[in-house]
């Protein structure tokens, strides 16, 4: 007896709206842009919000792969699932994430590493299972960005790289939980795993930044000295826990050694938060001997080379990198939107500014200015 | 009433024999050197026994400061002791350490540091409270080493850098503890931290490479990988742990190509004990991602920049530097002496060679064509 199989409604293609970014610093465009339906393991997310990361500009304006959408810190819904997925249905909430967690993998099962080796950082713009787009326009394709690709009305992501939170949890605003400010409570709590008491050093007061600060914070460190050469930024930094702002450009000392001179010697941590290699290396210059720590989040703009003398290390540093604060994306996230709920971390106070998605353009002008911790960019709804 | 003080018999000048360096790389000559008597804090040690460590040779070819007397690895018995030392007495026995312990300084205290802010790593050729020497030759100063100077029948110390050890442990053996098996135990339990069933690869298979080898095995580590270009450095190398060798020259791969083939994917740590600034980058990348730990040990011949590329550390890398293997000398070393009485560590082993004080120059030679792990030089009785 042959059995007839359910009947699954298969999804169709979505034509949308999308921001194509189509070279290396040209304004995004956007267009009406064809997105594929998921496959094997893969969700279709209507995007609600996605705010501009720091990242997806250095991209914008460095990296060779065009033509691109980009944008990787987003909330959606999701609009339809491919074969195999159970986790997520038609309407779910979600976060999106650019890194992602298979939960099998060596680094998965570990315990010790969010760097999944089957969902880690995707650098080449297209999906991990068949390395293709799900975007299009008139046939040609069009590249994802950090498996997210969140400038568009709709987009395709792994059904690993999505996390769900409960539909109370307001969209425009734990979508900072997506990457940035997640990032900097990590680093502080994972990945440096700061104690009471410590005096902490950041390079960089964005969102990341200010995000460590927070952590630092919360963990009770009694100094937390901001660097950053934007004067503007030393005014809202004290809401966040930095408890003194230095201007490199106001000292006429080099920069490790005025630290130096506030912490007594060295700070107990620091955060290179900036996307500069050579700050990497004031950061471990700024820290202690024998137990201080430097902790690089930035993505470099230019020279994508750490270089540090030999003596820094032996006389007692440690250099250690953050890729998303350590967090594993679906064990723990969940956890960290419940303390946002419970008023437990601060969030909101990063939004800047909110615009409608036709103002994309704008978001990053603002950030490339400076002007901006997030943007909060809305799409039609 | 006016009290009489008590009579203390002043130590006086020796005159005895030293390995005098004159000039970089230049064979070392036994002089007949003036000993000043020890300074406030300080003691005043006879020689017994000093093995030949690599740095010494490094220092020898390369450091400005001449004439020197090297040699840091040693024991000996207290000859007199300066003002205000209650610590030591004529006649106790002694080994030296190149980082001392005050026991005061915010590192100190710390409890999660070595590196003494007082009696911290010389490197001028002087003594820590005057900068000056204590050895002359017609009234010309003969500079120090590493606080320590042991190729002398007669050395002065800081008080802070000497450990008192029970007179019954064998001299000419524990004076490897001094430093080179100390510094590869220690990176390997306090400063890796290694951890039961992990793969660690070892860079450099001399005395602190293996001793690095021993900690690993010591704490039940299931691989530990050894990679040296010194074919005859393979053998011997599985009594001290190393359970695969691998020589670069052998292999087609890059060796962290052919570390991660070995290890599924990349070490859980590894060591860097060549002196190889270059061979950093090579171990950070030979370790996994997400919790890949390198602790650097070695002292660099040339180029003193550690380069690597920051993806290294944004992936889970941690770079770490050990000196003197994370041991507080007066805190911990007489508990690694103890483990020695009782067996529980090889220190023996490491021993393939031993000379008269007058062939210290065969020690070099030795050392320099790759043909001993650990050469004891004893000195005359």
């Amino acid at each position: 007896m042959q059995m007839s199989l359910p009947c699954v409604k298969q999804p169709d293609v979505i034509t949308c709206k999308a921001a194509v970014a189509w070279g290396a610093g040209k304004p995004l465009v956007i267009e009406e842009v064809n997105v594929n339906p998921p496959q094997a393991m893969e969700i279709r997310i209507k995007v609600v919000c996605t705010s501009l990361c720091r990242s997806d500009i250095t991209a914008w304006e460095s990296q060779a792969i065009f033509p691109r959408i980009f944008g990787h810190e987003a909330t959606g819904i999701v609009e339809s699932v491919g074969q195999g997925v159970t986790e997520f249905t038609e309407g779910d909430h979600v976060l999106t994430v650019f890194i992602g967690e298979c939960g099998k993998c060596r680094q998965c099962t570990s315990g010790k590493s969010n760097i999944c080796e089957v969902l880690g950082l995707e650098r080449r713009g297209v999906m991990h299972c068949d390395q293709r787009t799900r975007f299009s326009i008139n046939g040609e394709p069009i590249y994802h960005y950090c498996a997210v690709s969140s400038f568009s009305e709709y987009t395709v992501v792994h059904s690993g790289c999505a996390v769900k939170i409960s539909s109370v949890v307001p969209l425009e605003k734990v979508c900072l939980l997506s990457c940035g400010v997640a990032a900097g409570l990590g680093a502080a709590w994972n990945v440096a795993d700061i104690s009471n008491g410590s005096s902490v050093v950041i390079f960089g007061l964005g969102t990341v930044g200010l995000s460590v600060a927070q952590g630092a914070k919360l963990r009770g460190a009694s100094q937390i000295i901001g660097v950053d050469t934007n004067p503007e930024k030393g005014e809202n930094a004290k809401a966040f826990g930095i408890t003194a702002f230095i201007n490199p450009h106001d000292s006429k000392d080099p920069i490790q050694q005025v630290i130096k001179n506030l912490t007594g010697g060295g700070a107990d941590y620091s955060f290179e938060c900036i996307g500069d290699t050579g700050m990497v290396t004031t950061a471990l210059q700024a820290c202690c001997d024998g137990w201080g720590l430097t902790v690089t989040l930035g993505v470099p703009k230019v020279k994508p080379e750490v270089t540090a003398h030999y003596g820094i290390f032996l006389t007692g540093r440690t250099l250690k990198g953050s890729l998303f604060g350590g967090w594993k994306p679906k064990s723990h996230l969940p956890s960290l939107v419940d303390m946002y709920t419970k008023k437990e971390i601060q969030v909101d106070e990063y939004i800047t500014h909110n615009l409608p998605f036709e103002d994309v353009n704008k978001a990053f002008n603002l950030m490339r200015e400076g002007k901006c911790l997030r943007c909060v960019i809305h799409m039609a709804k």
